[in-house]
Formats: structure tokens, C-alpha cells, sequence
């Protein structure tokens, strides 16, 4: 009922009696009034004036289905969005669903993670309401190999969602994470499913810090797209722009099962391509020179006695003019 | 307590008396009668003498981790074994238990299987009492590509475990059946939980056709090592010979993450290399023969044209002389 009342609100461009909700929508004034404090409370700012009713002044940056719902044209990617207040970590509660058999394209989003994960079991702070917290449930048909170059195009639609949102200079660090000014706004934490030749499903974790203000010590390599440029962002119209974004690429991909469909895009963004870096593996560190990122999605660097090697994602951690693991 | 007194029949070669019993274990003689009738009742055969007491003939062919662990000699594989009577799936109990946390090496397995899970979704028949229905849980440190490489040598290891114990001549169908007299015993459905560059944990389920006499017409490509032989084999002696050589490989494959450590006893044992094999695809149909197989466990066909192929796992199905998918 709480959203059939702010339905009927975001119609009318002026205000709207509560004996005309009221009758609408068939219930009492006081139901009226009850729902018209649960939406205050969620952030909805509305005006009441006895004589004249109740009018939406403006609509909160939260990222529940129904704000989401009416801006994204989308098929698939986000047609279920299970929003939470406050949950453990988007990618388990997507994976539970997952398992569960929620559909490809169901969008677990939250605007507080307990105990967000990051890459290689490391934290990803998550706190409440200033960034994207969001798994998506995707089932592609393709090898278990192959998940890798999802990444890679996840990560770069969210730059580009990020660029046209915001208008930042975002570039990718190989493999996903994205940057700004040499700090790191977003970082993707891909997890699967699988047997030996198919994905039962993937989830897709993606963490953005929007709008928060300070980071922790130990994230002194991070930053958000606030501090980046002094300005407060809507996240749902992020959220909105990388649905869109991927969707028409994931089809595509899906489509040719070929990293070609988005390579020279993600080239063009990548800026760890053609530059030196540090790679760091278990046994050794060593420098090298990124000459190009192949077909499989892979890094081809020439190490200092110019041998050509191919890294493969995640097998390694690159240092380059950003300097962060 | 039951464990307890079967321990005790196991040390006399004679009989044992029910005082006997009763003092040694501090339980009394309506307690000792008690849980000697649930040894029974499990398929124990103990011959009972109101002069002489108890007697342990013969001890049945089940699976329960008090009759593996006293054969099995391993580090790590089976040091921990759930045994249930009938689960739904093992692949399925595995993957709670190694989702709660469960150790590497921890093995699943019962005595029936109520919706076995085979390969693309197929269902695995898996009759009570005639056949191991098992799942290992493994945390490798290697990448999701290469989780292929470990079902191969599982297969490998199976098929030289049944050889030991049965003396019939089996054979790998690649990349992972175990075929004897151009039927298949064995079969194995590897699911991995992973990220895009590290495994959380893999679950290799394995299915052998041990006693099973009959097979229903959808499973005439199918047949068990007693309707191949006409004799009869105790389980546990092949579970405990494939953890053992499993272990033992498993750990040098770890150790050196190559397909190397193996690959000339699977190409020998591998029924597939140097045939003519039909390969379909969701395309098409071809033929080709089989030249060799690669490092990384692809097979390299040529085909009717003269064109070489790498076949990666599971992307196609293979008839040879086995004419069966």
C-alpha cells in the first residue's frame, strides 16, 4: 500500500488530498496518514498542508525496487531486484538465491554490507547509504574459463556507467578495478557455480563507493566519486546507466561467446595497457611492460630480459603508475 | 557403543562372552545383547552360543566410516567420512558441508542415492547397497581451468583401483567414464565453487556400479563390475585402493599443479586415444580421430578434412567404439 501512496504522489506534479489518496486507493485517512510517515521515514521528503494535501518534494537516493524499478529499461539484468537495509554480503544472499533457483538477472542490492567481500578473502567496506553494494545473478552458457572475460566487461560498462553519470575521467585497472585520480572507486568480486564444462551460475559482486566521505587507514588507496569531485551523486542513476550498459553487452557476449565484442572499448579504458608495472607472484617480484591484453583476457607483458609472458587474471598483482595491490 | 563391542568381537579370532563384554565395556548384559542386535540388524553375521557367547563371522559389505577407517591408510582423504544410509545427493551434502566450513579430504558417501546427480543434469541411478556413491571435498590451490585436470586424474586413479581389486581390463573413456566390456561403471561429476582466480572448494562426486544386477533400458550403455565378471565385490576394498592411490597422486599433482606427474598412464590407460570418435556439438556432427591429448587434458582430434582440433572437456560428446554418449 506504502507504494501504491507514492505512486499516486509522483503522478501529480501538485498536491494530492488525502481524501482523494483515500479514495483511490480505498482505504481509511488514517491509513493514508500512516503510510504517508513510513515513506517520511525512508527519506521521502513531502510536504502536508491540512488545506491542501500531501506533495512529493523529493525522492531520497535509496535503492529500493520501486525507485530502481521505474527509471530502468532493462529485459532481463534487474527485472527482480531484492533490496536490503542492511545484509552479510550481497554475493552470499545472491548466491542463497541463486541456489535456490532465482533466475538469471535477479539483482541482490543493499545499502549496507556487514561483512562485504573483496578479492582473495579481503574485506570491502560497505558502509550505509553512500555507496552500490549489489550482486547480480547471471547464467551464462559458456566454460567455467571463460567467466573472467565477464569480468573484465563488467568492469568496464561500470566505468562507462561511472563516466556518464558523474562525467570523471575513470580508467580500469587490469582486471576490474576502476580509478580515479589514482584511487580506487570500484572493485568487482566475480564468484561461480560450476561443473568442469558449465556455469551453474555466476554472481557478479560489485562494490562503488559513491558518496562516501572518509576512508580508513588502510584504504588510503581507495576513494569515491564524492571525494574525487566534491559533488554528491543519485546512485540509483549508476545503478540505472550499468544495467542498461551491460545488458545490451552481456546479450552481445552471450550472443558470440568472443571477448572481441567489447576488447577495443576496454583497450581504450585500460591503464594498466602500455604502461610498466610491478607483477608479483608467489615466488617473485618483477617488472615489466604491459604490450597487450589478449584474446583470452589476459595480460601479455615483456619482463626486463624480454621474454613475453601471459598473466592470467588474478594470478598475479600489478603495480603500476597507481600504486596499490 | 556399538562401535565398541564390534571392536571387541573384531580382536577375538574365538568367541567372546557376554560377561566379557559387559566388564570390559562397563555396560550391562541387557545393554551388550542390545547392541549386539544393531550389528546384526546392519548385516553384521555373529553367531550367538549361550555357552560361548559371541562370534563375528563375517562383516557385511557396508560403507560406514568404522569400516573404511580401520582399512584405509591416508593423510588427509577420508580422515573425516559422513556415511548416510540414503541422501538425495552427496555432491549436494558435500557442498553444505564444505560450505559450513568442512576440511579438505572430507568424504561423503551412502549407501543410496535418491536423486544422484550425473553429468549436463543427467539423473545417476544409485540403487541401495550395490554401488559406492561417494563425494570428495578437495581446496586445491590452482585455477578453475584446471579443475579439469584433477577429474581427469580421478578417473585415472578409479580405473586403476577397480583393475587392483577386480583384475577386469578397464579403460577411460575420456575424459572421465571408466568403460569395462564397452560399458560404463563409473562415472564422475566434478562441481567447484570458485572465483575467477582461485577455487574455494571443489566436489568431486564419484559413482561406481559395483553389484548392481540390472539396469533399466535407459541404461544399455551402462553396466556394474559384477554383471561384467559374474562375481560379487566387497565396496569398501575398492574405496579404500582408489583414496589411497588418489592420494598419493593428488598431492604430487598439488605439489607441481602438471598434468605431467600422470599423463602417460592416462594416455595408456585412455580407450579414446588413437580411435575414430564421433564428435557432436551443439552445430554439428563429425568425425575425426583422436591424435593425442593435450597438456592441459584437451584432446587434439583431426578431422575429416585434415584440420586439428583441441576438443576441450565436456564441450562435445565423443563415440568410438563405445557407442554411447
Amino acid at each position: 500500500m506504502k507504494n501504491k501512496v507514492l505512486a499516486l504522489l509522483k503522478e501529480q506534479s501538485e498536491y494530492i488530498s488525502g481524501e482523494d489518496i483515500s479514495n483511490k486507493l480505498g482505504i481509511t485517512r488514517a491509513g493514508v496518514w500512516k503510510n504517508i510517515n513510513k515513506l517520511k521515514q525512508e527519506g521521502y521528503h513531502i510536504e502536508a498542508s491540512t488545506k491542501k494535501g500531501y506533495h512529493l518534494i523529493n525522492t531520497p537516493d535509496i535503492l529500493t525496487p520501486e525507485e530502481l524499478s521505474s527509471i530502468i529499461h532493462t529485459e532481463i539484468l534487474g527485472k527482480k531486484i531484492c533490496y536490503y537495509e542492511e545484509v552479510d554480503s550481497t554475493n552470499e544472499v545472491a548466491k542463497g538465491l541463486a541456489r535456490a533457483g532465482s533466475k538469471e538477472g535477479t539483482v541482490v542490492i543493499a545499502d549496507k554490507q556487514l561483512v562485504g567481500k573483496g578479492r582473495l578473502g579481503k574485506i570491502w567496506d560497505s558502509p550505509s547509504g553512500t555507496g552500490i553494494w549489489m550482486s547480480i545473478i547471471l547464467k551464462p552458457n559458456i566454460m567455467p574459463a571463460q567467466a573472467s572475460q565477464l569480468t573484465l566487461l563488467a568492469g568496464l560498462n561500470m566505468c562507462e556507467a561511472i563516466q556518464r553519470v558523474t562525467g570523471l575521467d575513470c580508467k580500469i585497472k587490469w582486471p576490474n578495478d576502476i580509478v580515479v585520480q589514482g584511487k580506487k572507486v570500484c572493485g568487482i568480486l566475480t564468484e561461480m557455480s560450476a561443473e568442469i564444462d558449465r556455469i551453474n551460475y555466476i554472481i557478479l559482486g560489485i562494490g562503488v563507493n559513491v558518496n562516501t566521505k572518509s576512508f580508513g587507514g588502510e584504504l588510503s588507496h581507495a576513494t569515491s566519486l564524492s571525494v574525487a569531485s566534491g559533488k554528491n551523486y543519485v546512485r540509483r542513476y549508476i545503478v540505472k546507466e550499468f544495467l542498461q550498459l551491460f545488458e545490451t553487452d552481456y546479450m552481445r557476449y552471450k550472443d558470440k561467446k568472443s571477448i572481441d565484442i567489447f576488447l577495443e572499448r576496454y583497450r581504450a579504458s585500460c591503464i594498466t595497457l602500455h604502461n610498466d608495472v610491478k607483477i608479483i607472484t608467489a615466488e617473485r617480484e618483477y617488472k615489466a611492460y604491459v604490450k597487450d591484453i589478449a584474446q583470452d583476457g589476459s595480460l601479455i607483458v615483456i619482463d626486463e630480459e624480454g621474454a613475453e609472458k601471459s598473466i592470467l587474471s588474478g594470478e598475479i598483482s600489478v603495480r603500476g603508475i597507481y600504486d596499490y595491490v
